[in-house]
């Protein structure tokens, strides 16, 4: 049977999906939520309500909104100890929720290889005296 | 004047808004806008709409809508030659969107930053023999 004839493509760049980023998960992919993430994982440890808003620059209702995002994937736990004025609440990574981010950083990384060689031309344009 | 004694933190972590990453514009923080920008950015060339949707696995719908939101913040131009069937788009990034884009590539290799050290301790874990 002959094989069958691929389709030109001429000019045109090759790899379906080539930039497509399948890895990166959108829970992630959330300004807010990888505020999060990374405040959580930088951390190596468990870091009050409080502490997150200050790191994150997130609102109460902001920070609760998206807690409760990774909370609902499995990602961290937010756990609140005492009642009334005296209670706190300490937010961590679950393990789950470091293995998927760590493979949502690699897709990333992926993105700033794919992006480096446009960079430094870009970078070279930037230079004072050169002339578009 | 006596000066002002700073509220403790004690273990809490330093730095406001440390992690808030406000760099990373909404404009390009977006899968399907990060997939185009890297696809124009990475060729140094314009794309025909065929070509980008393949790169990016987009329908027309989901490219066109994209594009539109980059073609309204000024990053990136879309020309159509010709009408009918015989007709093409062409689109480029602008001088504006490679210098926008490049200051959110430089937020982004900053999240990476933040991340390295908790995911030299989450590779470890992830280690065959390691028990939690």
């Amino acid at each position: 049977m002959p094989r069958r004839k691929e389709k030109s493509a001429s000019t045109a760049p090759t790899g379906e999906g080539r930039f497509s980023y399948s890895g990166l998960d959108r829970i992630f992919h959330e300004k807010a939520r990888l505020s999060i993430m990374t405040s959580l994982t930088a951390q190596q440890e468990q870091l009050s309500f409080g502490d997150l808003k200050m790191l994150c620059t997130l609102s109460d209702g902001n920070l609760s909104r998206h807690l409760a995002v990774l909370q609902e994937a499995g990602f961290v736990t937010v756990e609140k100890e005492g009642s009334g004025r005296g209670s706190s609440t300490h937010c961590s990574v679950t393990h789950t929720g470091r293995v998927a981010f760590l493979s949502y950083l690699c897709e990333l990384e992926q993105v700033l290889a794919d992006a480096s060689a446009a960079r430094e031309t870009t970078s070279a344009q930037l230079r004072p005296g050169f002339s578009a």
